[in-house]
């Protein structure tokens, strides 16, 4: 269920000491026989040091290893800060004998801080030596920040598979989260394929996720491909397999929000168009009325229309109609059916609005406002 | 400090019935000789009934009496929720001998149920017996909901004067807030320029508050004023001394926003353009990870800056400046002066942030995200 599940993958996760006691450091190496990659970052326009560098190494969709560190964003550092991913990257290409421009960097934890160098540099030496076929596992435990706990997936193709790991539990909104995730596969497929697929699968996954509405510095999704299967997938169902990988890390990220009770599905319908549809999704998800409801089983359907009113979306306010749990507490803008038959006891809450006024339809995925948010939120430092 | 201390003024409020033992039913009447108004509502899509009613009778610019009420909102009520609205106006016009065309209605509370007509319609019969040019308090009062206290206003100007009350307390936003405003005056100005300096004032006040993000469906904001002093004012001055009305009701609903602990002014500088810095505001003022932050006494600038990333102000990511209550923690878009420096142990904090790309300037005003704010909305169904 992880990285190192597609063939001509290596990884490893270690404790460099640049937090106390925990596996803080991650490579995930391509050892091809291609060296295809793609990568969505942050639309924050704030971007931390290593997204700067990942862009730029990325352009020629090639990469061979990608190394991760949790305890640092190195975000808001400045030119020594950017320096300081440099020469990280510099210790990876020396380590494995390839070129730095090869080499992404992902950075996740407190902003403003530089990153404890020496721990850095001796660390790529030792997770080097650990690389193994089977290290996908502590790789994903090592970019853990609050996670409560390691996120990954499989999901096999026709003759290829799709092998994947994430982290994320604070900051999710679109345009991404403070959330990295690696895809790996052993599909043979060309840079351009590869960055469609995964700019189409972000599209309809993490950025219909939108946990708390704040948008990192240092959002990364990377596709490594090694080509290593000999397969050449046909590119939709390649896209199609891609999207479930990244709407599995999606909902993982989700389940393990920070502080979070529910996990709430939107769903738009009736929407003249999807831009409409995610439109009305994102301001119901990111509404804290909305969601300190939902923290308290109420199927408050007044909140909800009132978050869709805030929207330029097409729909005229006296036909709208919501339903909570399958329940249609409201229909042409008004109470309907008895809310008292609302089930909220469980996790999982699905709220379907309908505009009636087109055909498209678009899911969002958020979660609940808690007193754990505001705790984890108010206690930790990031 | 009300309503009544205006020239021409009677108002009253009392307990209808419409929520147990407390005030719930108020009225504002202006006896002249002049029935200038203006009105502002929200922005939302979905307006309450009496928003509505009260955008129709407000558009010749006149109006002879305000009722309101809290304990019920009559949103998203349907056309049976109008003929409510419509009914309390002509029960009102009945007992003053006026004509329904000249009496608004504002509603506050629990969003998609209908209102107690009974209590409503003998409420109105009660409270126009009250009236009196003493009773602004208690209708300031009567319009409370979650409020834990009331809030009103008086500024001199010369030679006439402006009083006001509101309520509001969540889904305080930009748009305006679940408020309800009333302005009243003595000085003797034309249906125009109360409108003129009625949307300066909001503009510059109301419109920059946003304590937790959500728009309600029954905002209003009314001035009305009698002509009762005969004193013609400055338009400029006018609009000042309404604009510092408005400014001090703003400040009051702040300060008794739900669960807040924090009255958090973000003053952005150095913008290309007002509206840039006005958008940086709200959304440093609307993320959820600064709000927890301030709610635990962390100035964490981190946060603050990546909300600044999120936004499409002019401004160059390594060179922004942040400081919290005096202390310049960022500059150059990082860590500068120790940011155990700050003090944040009081209730006031101010955060300025200079984009550095400019001369213009705004003020946001926004609390923080506390355990109360999620306790109160997460048990209180409105």
């Amino acid at each position: 269920m992880t990285v190192t599940v597609p063939q001509g993958f290596t990884a490893a996760g270690i404790a460099a000491g640049i937090k106390a006691g925990k596996r803080d450091l991650a490579l995930v190496v391509n050892n091809g026989p291609q060296y295809t990659a793609a990568g969505v970052v942050t639309k924050n326009r704030i971007k931390a040091a290593p997204v700067l560098w990942t862009q730029q190494v990325i352009k020629d969709g090639k990469l061979r290893a990608v190394v991760l560190n949790s305890g640092g964003a190195n975000a808001c550092t400045g030119p020594a800060g950017f320096a300081d991913t440099h020469h990280t990257a510099e210790k990876v290409a020396e380590v494995l004998d390839i070129g730095s421009a090869d080499v992404a960097v992902c950075s996740t934890g407190l902003i403003g801080e530089r990153l404890p160098m020496d721990a850095i540099l001796s660390g790529v030496d030792k997770v080097a030596a650990e690389l193994s076929a089977t290290g996908g596992a502590d790789a994903a435990e090592a970019i853990m920040t609050t996670d409560t706990k390691p996120k990954d997936t499989v999901v096999r193709g026709d003759g290829y598979c799709i092998g994947g790991i994430g982290k994320g539990a604070g900051m999710l909104a679109p345009g991404l989260a403070t959330m990295l995730c690696v895809f790996t596969t052993d599909a043979l497929i060309e840079p351009d394929i590869a960055a469609a697929a995964l700019t189409e699968a972000c599209r309809l996954t993490f950025d219909r996720l939108d946990s708390d509405g704040s948008m990192s510095t240092n959002d990364t999704v990377l596709l490594l491909a090694s080509g290593a299967s000999g397969v050449i997938p046909d590119v939709k169902g390649f896209t199609s397999e891609l999207t479930h990988a990244c709407g599995s890390i999606a909902r993982q990220l989700m389940s393990d929000a920070e502080g979070s009770t529910k996990d709430v599905t939107i769903t738009v319908t009736g929407a003249a168009d999807t831009d409409d549809a995610v439109e009305v999704g994102r301001a119901v998800a990111r509404d804290n009325l909305v969601k300190t409801a939902l923290f308290g089983c109420d199927p408050n359907w007044g909140r909800i229309l009132a978050a869709v009113g805030t929207t330029a979306a097409a729909f005229e306010p006296d036909a709208v109609d919501v339903a909570v749990n399958g329940v249609w507490i409201c229909r042409d803008g008004a109470a309907a059916e008895d809310r008292s038959g609302v089930d909220l006891s469980g996790r999982e809450v699905d709220i379907t609005i309908d505009l009636r006024s087109g055909r498209d339809s678009a899911t969002i995925w958020t979660n609940d406002l808690s007193h754990a948010y505001v705790h984890e939120n108010s206690a930790y430092s990031s």
